[in-house]
């Protein structure tokens, strides 16, 4: 299935939440860590415990480079458990020379079979025209990021008025023909994104930064449903899958992905001031 | 040995090539296509061939993550089988928020064994400063790209005047209190190299885009050596790597490093004008 079908399947259905298996040996519950393939394992079991409410599954590269070798077949062995109608998110931030971005998009969408990827602007369009050509695919361009730094260079004005952010989502806009372009815009940036959601247009946006970062679900779902827009997806990765560290903490992570879902509804369900 | 000292050791010595291990299986000489792990092999001869010209080795992630779990193996192999006097960089253009970039540096540094590492300066200081923090490593943040679409961002200019990959080459000084820190600045831009090395300061310069991608040697060293810098590695990848196909392409990988470190020397031999 086509990556933009998926996500508009969930959407269409009030599901915006993308669960970040930013797996961490460190932080995953005791008793797993004594078992074969921790990770794994931990992985298996949040994902058994969210898929009726996932709109979509992020996995960050770094944790499971962090693993070595081994953490590379985790990887794949997470893709290939998660139920094929979920979307999928490499969260690999790439971007290249087109013949090395060219590898790298045969290695996250041929290789490990993700239906999306994260990918940085900073090199230009050369640098993600690779990942673009796949047209059933889906790619995300950093835009305005939840970290702090993010005022170091996106926040810069340009000579023409605007700031760094708001230029890369223009050129988005534009790369943007063929349907299979999102942006990631931190929860974190919720004035910015107040005053330019407008301009994103119909690009699905990709949000981070909710919970363990200080983004607020309700400020923005809040903003969305202002503008009358549906095309997000809210990451959470911390504050979801360590949710508890007990035996039973798959429980606990279902109550508590019901429970951003029946948060979001509610929000949607306000008429808007 | 601590990566500065390394390179020092080469320069100091007139060694200023980096050979870029961009193994395709695509491209490699059709006798180790039948082979064992080609792609080992073919990286290993090359290592034999070079390692008493080079100035340092640069593995690109994307080529060896293309090959799946294998590669990652591969990738480490390589780095274990390269002299330990010579500077490795692992070319994986990195950067996330702190918590992640944790994770790509333990990857890179502690799993994988680069002495070096690239990364994209988009989302700010708080994506490098976990890379900065290991003291003996160097990390490269990419200033100015050899792509052409380089100017999409990297040459906007901003409210200040200045555009942007000069400002990041500002902030790359700041961060470079443990003198660490390095850039690329791709050699396509031949302009922009006369009129901003003055800046650079002491940085060391990784400079790719020789060769395939349209750089001269004789033009970037001159520029260097007319400012009396020799805080550069000029990278060859391609056109070094694949010089020949036949069962004797080793000799002719040797010739041709020895090719360009004699041109190196005679440009610096040379009084300036």
């Amino acid at each position: 299935m086509k990556a933009s079908e998926k996500i508009l399947n969930k959407i269409n259905n009030g599901f915006h939440i993308c669960v970040g298996l930013d797996s961490d040996p460190d932080k995953i519950p005791p008793h797993l860590r004594a078992t074969d393939l921790p990770i794994l394992r931990f992985n298996k079991e949040i994902i058994d415990a969210t898929k009726h409410g996932a709109a979509a599954y992020k996995l960050n590269f770094a944790f499971y480079e962090s693993l070595g070798v081994e953490g590379i077949s985790i990887l794949k062995e997470t893709v290939n458990y998660i139920p094929d109608e979920i979307l999928i998110i490499g969260d690999a931030k790439r971007g290249d020379i087109e013949n090395t971005s060219t590898m790298y998009a045969k290695a996250i969408f041929d290789i490990l079979g993700f239906d999306a990827v994260t990918l940085n602007p900073y090199m230009g369009e050369d640098s993600v025209i690779p990942f673009l050509n796949y047209k059933e695919k889906l790619s995300f361009i950093l835009a305005l990021t939840s970290n702090k730094s993010s005022s170091d260079f996106e926040k810069l004005r340009l000579e023409n008025g605007k700031y760094l952010f708001q230029e890369v989502i223009q050129k988005v806009r534009i790369w943007d023909n063929s349907g299979n372009c999102g942006i990631v815009f931190g929860a974190t940036n919720l004035e910015e994104l107040k005053s330019n959601i407008i301009d994103f247009g119909d690009l699905m946006v990709l949000i981070p930064g909710i919970g363990a970062q200080g983004g607020s679900v309700e400020e923005v779902v809040s903003v969305f449903n202002e503008t009358n827009n549906k095309n997000f997806l809210l990451n959470i990765s911390r504050s979801l899958i360590y949710s508890d560290t007990s035996t039973r903490f798959s429980d606990i992570v279902t109550l508590r992905i019901n429970d951003y879902n029946q948060k979001i509804k509610q929000i949607f369900s306000q008429n808007y001031r």
